[in-house]
């Protein structure tokens, strides 16, 4: 499978190709808005990699050729880039790609973070809302800790709820998720229940920073 | 310690008092709108404990008379009647009680349930405008699986987020919670932070749902 992991550079981002490469041998593609960031990432993640003995199948450009052929888009960007980035595809998105947003709006407020929405209600639905009508839009990664997920020596034996605008890309995307060991992919329904998952982002952290050994910590439904 | 366990009549209500009269020596009152229905339930709770050997602490009165000597007050009534059960007892309540709030506000939509708090952002600070200025309000409970903790013969290995307008109040129900076998209680910070866990109670159920085996799950932060 072509996996093009737009915004590669940041914490999830990095943690994806890390992971997929380690436990997978997708293809895949690190997008960035400039080249050189995108090809200084790949450089840096393929030295990380052969340090553990892992040849990576991995390449980078800017984000309007890292999608050409893709099957996946990852879209892991801040929430404020994620309409621009996907306007940036728009053009050369192949016709049948699944298009995935994990990010999450946030405000730090005195006591902690607060799940922060645009207006219709999720970045999810809002990145939907900026797609063309016949790409499938699927919500994920949103609850991974981006730190412990890009780091390979930590175990994860956490879950990411998945949800979509099409059964069969929500599917995929839930396989894709599972590959990753010690990840648990679980339906979480349509791409509309999509608040409650982004709000479960902002509680991780404020979990993390009022208890000790919990400042990566990911979700377990049990 | 004597706790009050007001709409102790409910699901979530049930399953505390069971869980306590179980694992705790604590003395236990259940509370509801009229004394018959307490005493009911209160029989209801002792033939269940019976059947397992327990003798249980158990008493029940009409909420005003339930919190006369509390050191704790559980508010596990619905959302709409949070505010009317707290004014309800704001007489009788003692001064050093400790109000906890476990009530979630959801509506059911097509795809699956929502947070819908009310204006103030979570029913947890609706009730803190409702009591008392020197009362402290503790949030807990909420994300409990209410069917789950009232079946003594299922396992817990979940956890509950609890946050509080003081710290020692929160202090005294984290060590509360813990004592329920396989509850483990995590500190959420300030009372502001409800929102974010609030919302993770519509999530659980959407999980529940859309997934085999996980229709009365609850949350473990790893």
């Amino acid at each position: 499978m072509d996996v093009a992991i737009l915004g590669g550079t940041g914490d999830i981002g990095k943690g994806l190709a890390l992971r997929w490469a380690v436990d997978t041998r997708h293809q895949l593609c690190i997008g960035s808005r400039k080249a050189e960031k995108a090809a200084r990432m790949v450089d840096e993640y393929e030295s990380e990699l052969a340090s553990r003995d892992v040849n990576a199948n991995l390449s980078g450009a800017e984000n309007p050729q890292a999608v050409v052929g893709a099957d996946v888009v990852i879209l892991a960007v801040p929430p404020y880039y994620a309409t621009d980035t996907v306007e940036s595809v728009a053009e050369t998105l192949p016709e049948d790609a699944i298009l995935v947003s994990p990010a999450v709006g946030m405000s730090r407020e005195d006591g902690g973070m607060r799940y922060d929405p645009p207006p219709i209600g999720s970045v999810t639905e809002h990145v939907r809302d900026a797609t063309p009508a016949e790409t499938p839009v699927v919500g994920a990664f949103h609850n991974l800790p981006a730190h412990r997920l890009a780091d390979l020596d930590a175990t994860l034996g956490i879950d990411t709820v998945v949800i979509g605008t099409n059964d069969d890309a929500k599917d995929t995307v839930i396989e894709l998720s599972e590959e990753i060991d010690g990840l648990r992919a679980l339906d979480g329904g349509p791409l509309s229940n999509a608040p409650e998952i982004e709000a479960l982002t902002p509680l991780l952290i404020n979990v993390g920073m009022h208890n000790t050994d919990l400042s990566h910590v990911g979700v377990r439904f049990d």
